[in-house]
């Protein structure tokens, strides 16, 4: 088993650090070529020019394994017993920030390196306190800090009712009739929109009053808004990304099935060669949206996988959707909002209900999962949770792509066929150019 | 307009034409090479070794036009006021014939060189009295049969009762429980099936009881079963690839719709990287099954064909599904087991329903529609009509294929982009090496 190094473990190490006889994710395929990392800046950097001291490079031969930049989640309402929207942020602030970064350590022993803490739908209090702890944390470059935010992602409450999924139905609200998008402001709170961008993802639904208004301010803000827990038309779904969305949350869950006649939001990821989305050159493909997918084998069957990502491969992105009870014993357990949420085995239900009550996944089983589902390449898998989700959020220059000037956020790999496909495993992890998670002795 | 020719002006043409100075739909290419037929023996053969009289050859300078295969429609009903499971096969064959015989002269102005009369489903009496006069016309070779038919395909009556779709619900039969398809005899007649060949393809649901043992023993008799009008999960839907069927009739009508945790027949064209048809190694792409689909504009709405086209380019074949009211004018008219169908533009429906009745399309408009709403190019378009099915029927010897030794049932098209996209008109239909719609003067 992989472990976490305390702290003065990881200190003063050498400047530089080679990645050498691994097998290097770059895009679709492997590269043999050595890595350096600047491990004072926490950077991927050129190997240097002139011979150093041997004691100022510490030389990590991979003997063959894989060298990936660290995973990326986009939607994670919690894990090991930690929810980001619980209401110790109210009352007990410590409380909250210590779980909080208990959270942040153990997040790396599953690949993931950053990652949106996501919200389930709340009452206004809940966010105006939850999100300032909850913004991008990458600022200070401290190894110490763990699995790093990349900012909020506020899954709700401007949804659809009749696509609330397990969340509280009280909290659900409807966005105003008016252009000016005050109601957001209102919830989230205009720091955490505007002044200190603590909030990076709103997952809404785009059919709802104002709605396409709140889209195109969102991203005068630089916010992100998903398409999401929706009712919307496939016409009403093209008009929220044409509005500005660059993003559908877990395609399939939480929308309208496909009709034939009425493809729904899952007809925005067929190849759009009409050019309907024309305006949209910052998406790639056309300007299709992004897309998060479940690979968890509860909320999604393996065709519907193979379907979106035969689709649509480029916009695939794998999310854990895991809620606090991911890795905790089987049980039935209080969950937000008065709610609460029985656990067995994978699977996560609201209690007394047939409602999935999101999953109890890793980021790697997903890739894992997928790999089994779908036979891509490890390449392909990997690429689904790093240079995806980092073009999507528009931080493609410092995170999910092994590339100079890139942050050092990496995994070493070991792949293993005994069970007929590819299944990975973690042998170490490395944050801002520090080992945090060393190889099993 | 295009105009057919009386069969004396088609007759003691020069031996060999030559097609020179044209676009040559070559897979997903235009190729530039000449094209020769040989028109007594009515194949596409090599360019003569020597020279030849300048009487033994017609040149036919194509001046950029481009030469296509014929059209291949395996599943239409019906059109221009004959529909092939009327009646009049019992009670006045002479009559039965006669307008068999205009509509396949009519069917060559649509581009449709040859096709499955397709039959919905009938009372056995029926099928035993039409199926003589709707099996293979090709040995002939005769130019003046016009379109030519490669066999019957009954359409029906082993279905699921609730996707039914227009069919009569009296027709509608359950197969046996027995492994021995006795029912199969029994309904469309021994001969139909085995003796004589009429019968090319069966649409059947594999759900129903002994529907898998039938599968079987159609691909022992050489005919296709293909899936269709069904309640099929996934899982039985796989089961019916796994027996022997290739192919699914018009994907997304009158079959459940695809849920996320239930995809059914829809996921069977899912990328089947997983290899769930292993065994069918007679199938391309993984084993996954050929499909068809109604490009019509109102049985399937446009994202739904780019989503099944992206999922399985190489499976896509367009068909019409057209009933005998293609080619007429707007009104109620009475169709098969005393049912009646209203007709508005290309709409038609059950009367008195809102169950659609088949489509008032023909296959070029198919084709144009196709091209406008996925944006594939006019090679790609003409293959879902040409070699895509000739190679599902089995026949890409010598339908479908522009190479030597296939017969030469050959189309000559013009391409307008007025409207934005490619849209393709017929300037020349030949059959069996002769020309029998000629272009206008």
């Amino acid at each position: 088993m992989p472990s976490t190094l305390s702290p003065e473990k990881t200190a003063d190490p050498p400047k530089f650090v080679r990645f050498t006889n691994g097998r290097v994710v770059q895009g679709s395929d492997f590269v043999s070529s050595d890595v350096w990392v600047d491990s004072v800046a926490g950077t991927i950097c050129k190997a240097p020019s002139q011979s150093l001291d041997t004691e100022a490079v510490e030389i990590v031969d991979l003997q063959g394994k894989i060298l990936s930049p660290g995973f990326i989640d986009v939607q994670i309402n919690g894990a090991f017993g930690f929810d980001f929207s619980n209401t110790d942020c109210v009352h007990d602030s410590t409380k909250f920030q210590r779980e909080l970064h208990e959270l942040n350590q153990r997040l790396l022993e599953t690949g993931t390196t950053s990652y949106l803490p996501t919200m389930t739908s709340q009452f206004s209090q809940t966010y105006h306190h939850a999100l300032k702890f909850l913004g991008p944390t990458g600022a200070s470059r401290r190894t110490e800090t763990g699995a790093e935010s990349l900012g909020a992602h506020c899954e709700g409450p401007f949804f659809a009712h009749t696509q609330k999924g397990c969340h509280s139905p009280e909290a659900i609200l409807s966005l105003g009739n008016t252009s000016e998008p005050s109601l957001l402001i209102q919830v989230y709170g205009e720091k955490n929109l505007k002044a200190n961008h603590h909030v990076k993802m709103v997952t809404l639904a785009p059919e709802r009053d104002g709605a396409l208004d709140s889209i195109r301010m969102l991203k005068e803000w630089g916010i992100i808004a998903s398409i999401g827990h929706t009712a919307a038309t496939y016409e009403q779904a093209v008009l929220g990304v044409k509005a500005g969305s660059p993003m559908v949350t877990h395609l399939f869950n939480a929308m309208n099935q496909l009709h034939h006649r009425e493809p729904g939001v899952f007809g925005l990821i067929a190849s759009s060669k009409d050019r309907v989305f024309d305006e949209r050159v910052d998406l790639a493909d056309d300007g299709r949206p992004y897309f998060g997918i479940i690979a968890d084998g509860i909320h999604l069957h393996p065709a519907s996988i193979r379907l979106a990502y035969g689709a649509h491969p480029e916009g695939l992105i794998l999310i854990t959707d895991a809620v606090m009870f991911m890795g905790m014993p089987d049980g039935s357990y209080e969950w937000t909002n008065g709610q609460r949420t029985v656990k067995k085995g994978m699977t996560l239900m609201l209690e007394g209900t047939n409602t999935l009550a999101g999953s109890g996944i890793d980021l790697l089983s997903c890739v894992n999962n997928f790999m089994k589902w779908t036979g891509c390449s490890i390449p392909d898998a990997i690429r689904a949770v790093t240079s995806t989700p980092a073009t999507m959020l528009g931080v493609s220059g410092s995170k999910g792509f092994l590339q100079v000037g890139a942050d050092a956020d990496l995994l070493i790999l070991e792949d293993d066929y005994t069970n007929g496909s590819a299944a990975l495993a973690i042998n170490e992890v490395w944050k801002f150019g520090r080992r945090v998670i060393a190889a099993a002795k």
